[in-house]
């Protein structure tokens, strides 16, 4: 488990990618960015590509559509973890190909990071978008890549920034939309410790062609428990607007894209509870907090506290 | 011009196809949609297929991705206008093989509906996700397939309703955040207009192998003079926060997909103004309220009227 590996993280620049790259390069892994000439002279990115330089990430020029350059840096690898966003879930069949081209990769984990589509039933349009998670899936497992495959819930700082509330930029102190009844239970990992457990599994050979799920067990929280504790913590009790089910696939019916995606997402999770309405088959899907003990993970009640 | 055609609309039961088959229907076109099964059994979609049905619309039960049903439905027509989801925009390449297949289909509307995206400068993920658009419009070009490509501009009861302003169900009575300077003209099309629009070219010579946009000259404002144009109706001036476009663009840099995807195009339409500062190339671009001047189309302030 203390060994070093050499990881490449495509997509390290990216929301949630910069966080894994850093990870790695903290855990001691020779850490790899593949980076796109565009972002290197973004300057929305320039903090992003500066911290991940400090942290002593080497940034590969390169793109996933730049077949060479995929190439070149899957060559110099063990690990190759993608984190690109939704927009490219299905672009990455060219690091399928590129992986099986240099045959030298020991795991490759791709872009999944949220709840598991094997267990969901969503209406569209997330059906589709996030569909294509599965097919990556299935062509992993067809070509015979080593792999594992990550389900780490809500992104914690992102939904609890703002309660999932749009438009808004801090948590509510007057109001609070909840969809559905608010009793389905999710799960929120905060965002640096989903790259700390992605990296841990990333070289750990338990892991090795299983599912991993983050379920930090003081972090499965309905929605209805999360308002709670925040009103307890700001002393005050929030106006609630509760839109049941069938107004929100009313509002997802009648909403362009991708505010229907965005709807459908949130039904997925927050309605219909899709990230705890099972049970984990041990033969093949394993835990996170259970595997990594020794990760002091961030709890819901921490991040709200920084809010009060 | 009076000529009746025979009409399939694929995604015919969406956001937009809806009154795009409505109207097809309406204007006297022999009209089909092709429809899902798990559409016609959808709670949520009852009501879209009973009026479908209303107005005389034939539901074809089939798939984009079942190549038989496409073959089938595009064999009994003239005419195939797309209106699928941002989900399905790359899926269109089955609907250009179906009409190479059958051959006879003598005008295709991909589904764009947007902004041009050839005069546009989108950051990601917009750039990726609708830039799909583009590349859907070169393969039915080097297919050589008689097309329209349609630049729709913004869905005007979409973003109208709510200001867009997410999480909101109405437009702002209080407060209200504005992307940019708030001076960078967009333009608002009503849903039906569109639709009115789209068949009016579907079967006009004018529009053969054109691009056509959608400017009606009432509608062309920018989000102060909708704001302003709303305080007059209400009697009542907002509270506006401005997000300059730099940290428009962090905020995008820091959410992860979808949210990033929404804001990303309210970057293009709001803060760049994408949809307004380039001129229309008369030799292949043409422009809908020029060409049917008989169409009374909606007006923004017609619209926000009845949101008093």
């Amino acid at each position: 488990m203390a060994e070093k590996s050499r990881i490449l993280v495509i997509g390290g620049a990216g929301y949630l990618g910069k966080y894994i790259a850093e990870a790695s390069a903290k855990a001691g892994h020779r850490t790899f960015v593949l980076i796109r000439q565009s972002t290197l002279s973004n300057p929305a990115k320039s903090s992003v590509v500066e911290s991940l330089k400090n942290h002593g990430v080497s940034l590969i020029q390169g793109d996933i559509h730049d077949h060479e350059s995929l190439v070149k840096a899957t060559k110099e690898v063990d690990v190759v973890i993608s984190a690109v966003g939704g927009s490219q879930f299905a672009d990455q069949v060219k690091i399928i190909a590129a992986i099986k081209e240099t045959g030298n990769v020991k795991r490759f984990i791709p872009s999944d990071f949220g709840f598991d589509m094997d267990h969901a039933h969503p209406v569209e349009p997330v059906a589709s978008v996030f569909g294509v998670k599965t097919e990556i899936r299935r062509a992993i497992k067809a070509e015979g890549i080593p792999y594992t495959f990550v389900n780490c819930n809500a992104f914690a700082e992102a939904i609890l920034r703002t309660f999932a509330q749009e438009n808004a930029a801090a948590p509510p102190r007057d109001r609070v939309v909840i969809f559905g009844d608010g009793n389905a239970k999710a799960i929120f990992v905060k965002e640096e410790d989903i790259a700390v457990y992605t990296i841990k599994a990333a070289v750990d050979p338990r892991t090795l062609n299983k599912v991993l799920y983050m379920n930090p067990p003081a972090n499965i929280l309905s929605f209805n428990e999360i308002v709670a504790l925040w009103e307890k913590k700001i002393g005050k009790t929030l106006e609630k607007t509760y839109v049941p089910e069938d107004q929100l696939l009313k509002i997802i019916e009648e909403s362009p894209f991708p505010k229907n995606l965005m709807l459908s997402i949130a039904h997925c999770v927050f309605v219909k509870g899709e990230m705890t309405n099972f049970e984990l088959d041990a033969s093949f899907e394993v835990e996170a907090s259970e595997l990594y003990p020794e990760v002091k993970y961030t709890t819901v009640d921490e991040i709200l506290d920084r809010h009060v």
